[in-house]
């Protein structure tokens, strides 16, 4: 069995979703893995990763509408404050959802569903640069 | 080390969590790995995985109806309303929990808890058939 | 490949979250493994993992604050009551969060970021004792 490490880096302008499909395949396509898993690490904790619809960006939308509502940025509801409005909510968003992905490759396709996307969700609204861990095993 | 792929289908019949450990166990009784990984996904973004208790059919309703009243089903609330009322909560419930579980195989055993099941979590209200991708890699 | 299992048993005192990056990193460091993945598993249903913030204790004050006003231990709300008013919000909360985490190990080192942390989110309120699997699969 081959290992294989990789870092995926997406520049975030402010709160949203990022799809990182492409950037994932075409790394993935270059490799001579047949069948193994990838293992996806967000290396941070105010911005996490989702599998979501790739379709209507309507989704993409309202998915970062029903988090700001959830865990709204407002100083009052929280002790951790320091880092600004913006940081408790997004470790708050960051639990919510997922700080890693673990994906199949079978005959050299990512297993993903035909409507799924690969998304990095930045919950803060500066801009920042995330680091994704990519690590694929198999042969 | 050996990697084996197996589906297996879910019909679901409206929101609520179907438990499918005895369909994943039975078809692992059959492979020879003694350990190994097993990684499930589900195809799709508009239902999820959950691990839960397999006791009180109780928490399964409870479980579903919070769910049902974080994310309603009022389109009001959302701009993705073309594919019904149902379907934008179910991308947040689905955002909310899983969309892979990555397990252990121990001794021929997987290393799941006393109390712990398998679910699929089922947010559509209309009848489905979701597919959770199987992928152990083992010995 | 080698495969190596291990438990960690965290004894908790209640709600709240319990670092356990120092438990595994004293584990893993003993391993003779270059490159692999961990699969951690918590063997319960009413506590959870979560990767968060190691720096400022108030970021884990604000997130238990956060989960119990989300799923309040209120016995009006729910079904599943028999086991204390602390059992039905621990399953939301277990559900909302993570069972399961699986890790990369690149060149002898767990690829975490600088601020991320291991940690047991306990949710009932006595005293338990969890078991956390840990799996490595490597060479």
């Amino acid at each position: 069995m081959k290992q294989i490490f990789h870092e995926i880096r997406i520049n975030t302008k402010g709160q949203g979703l990022y799809s990182f499909t492409n950037e994932t395949l075409s790394w993935l396509n270059k490799q001579k893995i047949n069948n193994g898993i990838l293992n996806i690490n967000i290396l941070h904790t105010s911005a996490s990763l989702v599998i979501q619809e790739n379709a209507d960006p309507n989704v993409l939308y309202d998915l970062k509408n029903f988090f700001d509502k959830l865990a709204p940025m407002d100083n009052k509801l929280y002790k951790h404050t320091t880092e600004g409005k913006d940081d408790m909510p997004a470790h708050i968003k960051s639990a919510l959802t997922n700080n890693q992905i673990t994906l199949s490759i079978k005959g050299k396709k990512l297993m993903l569903g035909t409507w799924q996307g690969l998304y990095l969700f930045e919950h803060r609204l500066e801009r920042h640069t995330r680091i994704l861990s990519h690590h694929l095993i198999g042969n």
